[in-house]
């Protein structure tokens, strides 16, 4: 058993400070990555800060992890040392149920492990992330990056990018399509960047004349001012699809009539009670609400392979550990384009 | 042109009574047809009580409608004197729109004609349903009835077994799934049928344990009490499809935990603001909310079929056309199994 320095919540209250906690072994299936780069999710706010009431402190956040491998269990093959890999949302995951069996380990009916704050047998009880300077995990959940990739945008990736990667392939966006994405923030502006390379026509839809030009800038082909009601009206059964990514409770029948017959609105922003469902735009064109949860670890494998071919990375700021806290209190406001991103090797 | 004697509401006060009112002559591509059965819809109460503050008095009810044809327009060849026909919720659109050209006229992105209420060209301004001694109707939108089928209990397939069966086709209900049907009264004891003609396990989901020996007389293969906190657990994730048909709002986010990841629940029961969207059992599992409207005309053809091949009709309470209060007051007190039918013949 070896220590290692992460950089943890130690409760709500008290300030955040470097911690030394224990990793465990490398058993035979495992893989030890010093961490390079660690994006940072507005996830990792709610879990330092208790907004669920379900953090166990201290807790590790961070699941948005680009770093090197530097040890190898002794039954895997397929990784070498020193080479660029990536973890996500999840290390582990039942393997026996028929979502696992289905390769959507994210919907694993006894429930997955979560990269942090998930009961574990590691030492302490629970799952440490990557606001740390190395993790092991269990082969099976360790990605590789592609090369040519810069790492540190790539980190975000592994949330930000899978959780709009994953329902923009599952609802089959390509090109001859119209895709809506609403809201741009961390979700948003991948969601621009991957359904613009996946060849669909891109709208991005927000509430702020402000975002336009930037909206542009990622790869959307028009910009949907969605107080305008004029020019909502006139895109009236346009969309083949939504992808809304607005992270707070929000009105979002309004969005329902942009939707051609047969079209889904994928909600991956806000988790929890959003608002009324008005079945009337559902049932008078058989359109969907639906949901969907990151991505399995063989569709986030696909993703940074086609983030690979297409050169898509997040835009980030790059801070360093000591900046977390300066950081969070941005993110609250929105103040970020669009990512944090921390550069481990300043963690001590 | 000639007249004809329908029964009418002459406005939200005043009673009942029989009225005579104009129909259109018969051109060239039209059906008149001598009404011999009409399904009471919910719908119906709705209109002639001015419910959705849209209706024009005086108004003639009635979309579930079987007949013979008594008239022919001189371009119609594929149906002849005598034969016996149906009619359901809507007798015109636009035949020019994406829907329409993919049969799927309820959905006329330029608005159907309604069997009764919409603006029209026929004497009156309006159309004029079913509770009426006959109907012009253009012959696209004409259905036949299959030899050996009731005629009384086929007039409600043509609303409230259209309603169910298109949505469980277009879901793709077949054997080896398990499809939930949510309430028990006219939509839903069409359900039970039609699901379980399709060879799907078939589940009826009540509140009311009274009903129970009902549901598995209709076909329901088991019996699920919804107010059975434990029943419900121990049917978690094990449905492939719910069909929603509660008439009133209601808090169908319960029912979500039942359904299989990828699962949807279609809502056809419930027009407008039904209770809050929680988007937690949408995103942890990538399950939908969607809705769908009765069905086109060529799928409406194929039920129509599909339920003379399973001798399939609903079960009704034959009602002359005089007992119609007093049919809507116990409809409105869910007194019925399951659906009220009109003997035409008994209007004078």
């Amino acid at each position: 058993m070896s220590s290692t320095s992460s950089y943890a919540a130690q409760s709500a209250a008290s300030p955040l400070a470097p911690l030394k906690i224990e990793r465990r072994d490398v058993g035979p299936k495992d893989v030890q990555i010093a961490i390079e780069y660690c994006g940072v999710c507005h996830t990792d706010i709610h879990y330092a800060k208790n907004d669920w009431g379900m953090t166990n402190y201290p807790v590790v956040p961070g699941h948005e992890i680009v770093g090197k491998v530097t040890a190898l269990g002794s039954s895997v093959h397929h990784l070498k040392l020193g080479q660029q890999v990536a973890v996500g949302c999840f290390v582990n995951s039942c393997h026996t149920c028929s979502s696992c069996k289905a390769d959507l380990e994210q919907y694993c009916l006894n429930g997955f492990t979560a990269t942090y704050g998930s009961p574990s047998k590691d030492p302490g009880g629970f799952t440490y992330g990557g606001y740390s300077k190395d993790i092991v995990v269990d082969e099976h959940f360790v990605l590789t990056l592609p090369s040519g990739l810069d790492p540190a945008g790539a980190a975000p990736l592994l949330c930000a990018g899978i959780t709009t990667y994953s329902p923009l392939m599952h609802w089959g966006v390509k090109p001859g399509m119209t895709v809506g994405i609403i809201g741009l923030g961390g979700l948003g502006h991948m969601g621009v960047k991957l359904s613009h390379a996946m060849g669909a026509k891109t709208v991005m839809i927000t509430t702020s004349k402000n975002k336009a030009a930037d909206a542009m800038r990622l790869g959307a082909d028009e910009v949907l001012i969605s107080t305008d009601t004029e020019a909502v009206a006139a895109m009236a059964n346009q969309f083949d699809f939504l992808l809304n990514t607005i992270p707070v409770p929000h009105d979002y029948n309004q969005y329902m009539n942009l939707l051609k017959v047969d079209g889904t609105m994928c909600i991956v922003g806000c988790v929890g009670p959003v608002a009324e469902l008005n079945t009337g735009p559902l049932i008078f064109g058989r359109k969907s609400v639906a949901g969907s949860l990151v991505g399995g670890i063989k569709e986030t494998q696909e993703m940074l392979d086609f983030c690979g071919k297409h050169q898509i990375v997040s835009d980030i700021e790059l801070i360093k550990m000591d900046e977390i806290n300066h950081a969070y209190e941005r993110m609250l406001k929105s103040d970020v384009k669009y990512r944090f991103v921390i550069d481990m090797h300043s963690l001590s």
